[in-house]
């Protein structure tokens, strides 16, 4: 997403050359070029896929079968995590307690569907700023809890900068979610303002903003993550630039400010 | 603030008409109008001011002066409160934790002076997506850390629902705060999206969101308060229309969706 100009067979290539060993890919790009030839590409060129974005908005959607139709294109894919942003309030709700708990239940059908096809549902929680509209899912602690039900094999969280970076909380709950082996994804983008209207568009090239990317790296070093770190940014400025270019200034920006 | 297109003298006299028994103000209309003049216009309207808006901004602030004046000219105006905004992280840092100390530092110095004076500070927790550029104190939880150093009657919080609905742990921090004596301000706005861009002027007129505001306000009761209850609506849409016009209908929506 990062790089969505890219044509996926131009984002692959260039991916391989940089030394840019996976990438995560969202839903749309990959129906568009073909669930089959994508995976075909990506495997052609040596690379993972390291997560598929994304299933989930339980809280509106009429039934799962567009989360069970998510599971089947990440195995088709090979990854094997299904990255999940839980959606917001049902049209004219209030009660964000209720919608978790919708989250829940729905968690409770889709987990089995997902492992009996290898793919581990991953919670993110979306920025407090997200929760009306987007993700009743606020903190790393409420996805946790959300997850905890299950085997960490079958649900786990996202680790995101963008959407944690503001909570104190959040360091404790990195270590709790690697303790328990739920770290299924770890995402980086950075803080910046002011944000854009709708305020989705808005997320910080590395080192332009105010995380401190490395220290969350080594926290969730420290809590035994090993899996892939996808660079995650939806950005207008970036969007609107070359491509390739935006790719190469990514790995440099993330040898420099997260390594 | 929420009809900032009325002068001060429409606006007492709109408010005494209405039954709405006393105001917050800003500190920028006071200092326009001129201070004396503002507390005896809301004197002679037979209002109470609720609270001066604002002080804080400590981590950017070169020094306290302006502090000690915003503290001088509450007294002046005979409200006890001063709403802190306590500032974000200074330009070019990172750290949230250390922002958090500086606050703290900067209350042992105001505290003191302020309780001389008859003022106590009220801490706001902003919502955190003003972390980085307006307040490090993004949660209820962390305003009452910040307080408890210090005696209830120097130092409490802001209970403002726009800014803490999405926090799970907020009802049992306001009643943590309500039973230390620590609610000294309670503000409504509603949460409504589309954000505008910079997020500063979306806030919802009572009504229009997803905030149960009803709730809030019976948690905030249950809590013990029985102080004023502030509607603070930043909205571009309500400050183009008739000032009048908009403060009826806001006591209208009070009485609709908080009584």
């Amino acid at each position: 997403m990062t790089v969505r100009q890219l044509p996926l067979p131009e984002l692959t290539g260039a991916c391989a050359r940089l030394g840019i060993p996976g990438i995560g890919l969202w839903r749309e790009p990959v129906a568009e070029y073909g669930l089959e030839a994508t995976a075909k590409l990506v495997r052609d060129a040596g690379l993972t896929v390291t997560t598929l974005c994304r299933g989930g908005f339980f809280t509106t959607a009429a039934d799962l079968d567009d989360n069970r139709a998510a599971v089947d294109e990440a195995a088709a894919l090979g990854t094997d995590t299904l990255v999940l942003v839980s959606g917001g309030l049902p049209p004219g709700e209030k009660d964000l307690s209720a919608a978790r708990s919708v989250i829940a239940a729905a968690l409770a059908q889709l987990a089995p569907y997902a492992a009996e096809r290898g793919i581990r549902l991953a919670i993110e929680p979306l920025h407090p700023m997200y929760a009306a509209d987007r993700c009743a899912v606020s903190t790393l602690d409420q996805a946790l809890a959300l997850a905890e039900p299950f085997p960490s094999s079958q649900v786990g969280v996202v680790v995101d900068t963008y959407h944690i970076w503001w909570d104190d909380r959040a360091p404790a709950a990195v270590a709790r979610a690697g303790a328990q082996g739920r770290i299924h994804s770890f995402q980086l983008a950075d803080w910046t303002t002011p944000l854009p209207a709708g305020v989705l568009t808005g997320r910080g090239q590395i080192g332009d903003g105010t995380i401190d990317l490395r220290a969350w790296r080594e926290l969730v070093d420290a809590a035994g993550y090993t899996g892939p770190i996808e660079v995650e940014l939806f950005n207008d400025g970036l969007w609107a630039r070359d491509g390739i270019e935006v790719l190469e200034e990514t790995a440099r920006r993330y040898v420099r400010y997260v390594l």
